[in-house]
Formats: structure tokens, C-alpha cells, sequence
């Protein structure tokens, strides 16, 4: 994984926390297809995710603007994907949609 | 690792996304020295977080107005931690503040 090269702010952040279940069936590959179709989507800007051995995980989403995250909401609302979701890859999440406002980055090899 | 509960938005939100190099010295017990210090500042409401085997890694942390996480920010700025940070233990990072407008949140046992 690579922190996404973004825009300077303002853009907006979707945060998606994650537990994992144990249930695999499916899970990767409509998480690949999902990403793919996401990059797809008129102001997506990136995103950065990892998730831990204990199945903990967090995904943030970059988008230029509140509009492009309501139209891939309405995307995935229509998607098989989120009542799978819910039924069988995950046992809790949270998911917060925000503004950034300033960001600051290091490179050590900058 | 736990999802937090937080209040109704609106709450800020601090990214923060870095790769680790291999170096440990002092990580760990500066890591939760800062998690102790930040969890007693004004505002701050809670975070979670998750490292993959490859050393990627977001922290997201919660607060609750932009005031709280200046404070906060000038206390890390006077911490040797933030120059160990640097020079030792990451090799990019980047943090993005950013005000939650909304949240949604799953549990299955809700």
C-alpha cells in the first residue's frame, strides 16, 4: 500500500472501520471488483487501507467533493456487495464521511 | 482494537497514514506514552488503528473541535517523539484533520 498522492484541501475523507468475520466466500474478489469500480467513479481521488491479523481494518476514500461520494453511494446502495457486507464479512463498521481542512506530509526521501 | 463510540458529527477527525521503517528503538513504549498523553488532552474523544505486516498503518484519532487539536498539536510539536518520528521510525507519513459531517454504523448484534 501507498499513501495516495492528493490535491492541496480542501477534498473529502471517507473513513470505513472494520471488524472482520472469518467468512472469506466472495470477500476478495468483490473487494477488488468494488475497488475497481470505485477508481471508476468522477472525483475519486485514491484511497489507503490495511487491515490487521485480528481482522481489524480501516479504508479511507478521497473524493473532490461531497457530490462524488453521494453518486457512489448511491452506487453501492444498489450494489450486492453491501448486503454481503453486512451479512457476512463483517461484524461491526463505521463509516464517517469528512472534510479535510489541512494536510501535511513527510518523505524522508523528499 | 475497537470501533469508537463517539458523539453525533460534527467531530474532527486526524488521519494519520505512515509506513515504518524496521527500526524499533523506543517505539512501542514512546507509542503509548503519546496514546496516554493524547487520551488525557481537553476534546479528545477517542481513536483506532491498524498496522499491516508491511509496516503500513492508520492511526485516525477524534476530537472534538478544531481547538482541541491545536492544543493537542502544540504539545506533540515540543515532544521529542515527533523528531524520533522523523529520523527513526517512519519513512513517509501523511495527516489530514478534517471535520465529520456524518456517520453510519453496523453492528450485528444491534
Amino acid at each position: 500500500m501507498k499513501i495516495s498522492a492528493l490535491p492541496a484541501p480542501p477534498y473529502y475523507v471517507v473513513s470505513f472501520t472494520s471488524q472482520r468475520t472469518d467468512v472469506e466466500d466472495g470477500y476478495g474478489e468483490i473487494g477488488y471488483a468494488m475497488a475497481e469500480l470505485a477508481s471508476q467513479q468522477p472525483g475519486y481521488l485514491g484511497f489507503e487501507s490495511v487491515r490487521g491479523a485480528d481482522g481489524f481494518g480501516i479504508l479511507l476514500s478521497f473524493w473532490k467533493d461531497e457530490q462524488s461520494i453521494r453518486a457512489w453511494k448511491a452506487v453501492v446502495d444498489h450494489i450486492e456487495a453491501q448486503r454481503r457486507g453486512r451479512q457476512d464479512w463483517y461484524s461491526r463498521y463505521a463509516i464517517r464521511v469528512a472534510l479535510v481542512e489541512r494536510a501535511y506530509e513527510f518523505d524522508r526521501e523528499q
